[in-house]
């Protein structure tokens, strides 16, 4: 999972500062973090269009949200004020969802969409990640 | 990570088509999948917005991609093909990267961009799932 950021120096900051550690298989245009399963990485948003060969222009809702879901509602209060304080913006308070869960939202210093989620139906295993039913 | 699709029977339909198994804590309105350590879900693109209380519009570059890391170069050729067949969109035919890894591009049916990719600097485990070095 990689996103194209418009200042990568800032973006890598904000998610040190969300607790994430770098891979030393970082380099000075790109950045890696071990996401459970997942490499997560930070490009500059140009270079990833280049890379694609696709066009960087584009503006508004990007169609996708990212999400930590967490073992408790008061869980998602203190992850999204944790966020809020390491430079990441409330985009919406943490409330009961239509579908029983609770959630809320920041976002990144792009704009990019993290939900912060508790949901009852989708247990976390013992690292904390989520668990669907097969 | 949760895709805003505009067609979710069109999209549930070609993740599937690449072999994806959806859970059985799907719904109608929401898909889910299983994979690795992460839930990958797709959500109607208006819901998405609407859940984070922000506003639906947005086109062009979306400023991310998501990526299959495979285990050789002739892995990528292949996985890009069963995308292809699969339904998505061919957007650039691997090639060896500067970075001296090889890569392609496809686009699923909302445009969402994957990258297919042999690392050879990043292993990948007993589940084909990409290691960086700490």
């Amino acid at each position: 999972m990689t996103l194209g950021v418009t200042d990568l120096e800032r973006s890598r900051r904000f998610y040190k500062a969300l607790g994430w550690t770098e891979s030393s298989g970082s380099q000075t245009e790109v950045a890696f973090f071990q996401v459970g399963s997942i490499a997560f990485a930070l490009f500059g948003r140009e270079s990833l269009a280049d890379d694609a060969d696709v066009s960087p222009e584009g503006s508004g809702f990007p169609g996708f949200a990212l999400a930590h879901n967490v073992a408790s509602e008061s869980e998602v209060d203190v992850t999204l004020l944790e966020a809020v304080a390491a430079g990441g913006k409330l985009i919406r308070v943490a409330e009961k969802a239509p579908w029983g869960g609770f959630r809320g939202y920041f976002a990144d210093p792009d704009g990019f969409l993290w939900e912060v989620c508790y949901n009852p139906f989708f247990p976390l295993d013992e690292h904390g990640f989520v668990q669907l039913p097969q």
